[in-house]
């Protein structure tokens, strides 16, 4: 994998600073939990999948030395820190509930058996999203023709998970079964994911990629373009609609107009039942500065108001498919959903 | 009036550099017509009438010096320089045809009469323009409730025009009515007129402004913060096709899903009818350096495909009117906007 989103080493996670790329590739080492979740909250990582996987990752360090009653009381402290990090992303309540589970079962073992327990469970989340990207990118790849090319939006890559992305693990499982794929990338404002992100890392894998400003799609579309629209989620509810990273409800609405099929990458992980629809989805506000200014230079007059809310929730209506690691979920996905995720 | 985008001194043309704000006003001078097409291509000067003004000046400086069959040369050279400029506003073309016509008529003068009577040209086109966004804005601010909010893209401002705006200039118009009016404006990328144009001069006229990311209007308009979208035109075809910012036609489109009214602040200048639809105007692109680079900082890895349409065309049935300064155009807007354009 040519790119390390984020790494257990030596009882201490590492993760590629996403603040700073694609000009420079800094790579943080967190020793303890309070380090993960300003990690996650600042975005030097950033991605549901990858905010679960660090969220695992922050429960291990955060569990060390702690045994029974204490280790209970000790994840209580450091879920609610974790928690509180960010709020739309489903994964980060997934890998928190899924580390709770496998504490409450170990709470016999001594410190040091717990935590290499628990660890066990962070390596293995990580592992397994590895591993459900390129099941999900094999079943999404076949939806596509070949030649092929994408319209994307953020980042839903290698580095938004622990490796190989959902969105662009399709287009990388494509790639690998032989088609010629190329890539639109909306640069995402305000975090611009698509212009530094997304393009970073499929430069690394040569696959080709144009950037647009994010008001520049409807002309992309429209222009007959692309062959689809392919983007990730924070997280989908029970009835299909999906919450992803601002901009992309207007994207499948523009889609839908053009006649162009809007796919969702979706691992099961960012699949919440619990949630019958978008509206009870809580959508993040972020900090006005991530607008008013730009690498630490004012670009608005001083003392304009700014709304910044980082995602939308895009109805179930305007999305062709659904796309998970057990398969391809198609309306109503009230049924289909919920037949994937409880097929064992 | 609070704002000078441009004006006329001592047979010399000063101009704000809209590239340095908001953050710094500088005032550039131009004594020939080669600094004045530098300044619109370059945009120091944007905005469809105020780049009109510009090339009219232009002209009168270009024109200095010359008379007779020697003026009808020189005049072609420096409409020639001046359209290579930029292709989409049609003010630009407009401005130069009546500059020309004042030219042929005044053929028999000697150099200085002749100049004087260009330069009174042009300075009737800059008053004009003034007095078209006064009566365009008076129009406009009747179709406004009390209170209002408005969503705009781009600047349609002061800024955009010789003075007052368009779609700024409704709004402008509006509270002078003594109604109560707000403004979320888009930020506009990638030249970002509106955080740092349109945010500008609201806050020194006192105008509250919410500025967003031009992908969360989606949600400013499902939300229901905004009672209208309001924006200007670069050009607007005969069929009320309107060219305009690119990031205008998925605006429209997503007004028109949630039922909020789209309006066009278009001087008549801006209509063009021997334009019959908006598949004829043609469509800049600029350079990739608007999106690879943010405040003179690489945001994109080097070496990645770059497109940057300046412009979109929103189809006119998204258009709910066209407002000039004779009066407001509904559809059908083939027989509306003849009929506002061809009365006396």
């Amino acid at each position: 994998m040519a790119v390390k989103t984020i790494e257990w080493r030596s009882d201490s996670v590492r993760m590629i600073d996403q603040r700073l790329l694609p000009t420079r590739e800094v790579v943080r080492t967190y020793r303890d939990y309070k380090g993960v979740a300003d990690a996650i909250r600042t975005m030097v990582v950033r991605g549901a999948p990858a905010i679960g996987v660090a969220a695992a990752m922050g429960v291990a360090l955060g569990i060390k030395g702690f045994a029974g009653k204490r280790a209970e009381t000790r994840f209580n402290t450091v879920a609610k820190a974790l928690r509180a990090t960010r709020p739309t992303a489903v994964n980060l309540a997934w890998a928190l509930e899924r580390m709770e589970r496998v504490l409450k079962e170990n709470l016999s073992l001594d410190p040091a058996h717990l935590f290499r327990r628990m660890r066990e469970e962070a390596l293995a989340i990580y592992r397994e999203d590895i591993e459900a990207n390129r099941a999900l990118g094999r079943f999404g790849a076949e939806l596509l023709p070949d030649p092929c090319t994408v319209l994307t939006h953020c980042n839903a890559g290698a580095l938004a998970t622990a490796g190989y992305g959902t969105a662009l693990g399709i287009v990388r499982a494509a790639r690998e079964s032989g088609r010629k794929v190329s890539v639109y990338a909306d640069e995402t404002r305000p975090f611009l994911q698509g212009s530094r992100l997304t393009a970073w890392e499929l430069r690394k894998d040569r696959i080709p990629v144009t950037v647009i400003a994010d008001n520049m799609a409807a002309t992309v579309l429209r222009g007959g373009r692309v062959n689809c629209v392919i983007v990730g989620t924070d997280r989908t509810a029970a009835n299909g609609d999906v919450a992803n990273k601002i901009g992309t409800y207007p994207l499948a609405v523009m889609a839908h107009r053009h006649g162009v099929p809007f796919y969702v990458a979706a691992p099961l992980s960012s699949i919440d039942l619990e949630c019958p629809s978008g509206e009870r989805i809580p959508i993040e506000e972020r900090s006005p500065r991530e607008i008013a200014e730009f690498a630490g230079k004012q670009v608005t007059p001083k003392g304009v108001n700014i709304f910044n809310p980082a995602f939308d929730v895009t109805p179930a209506e305007l999305v062709t498919a659904i796309i998970t690691e057990r398969g391809v979920a198609y309306p109503p996905y009230g049924e289909s959903l919920r037949a994937l995720k409880e097929r064992a």
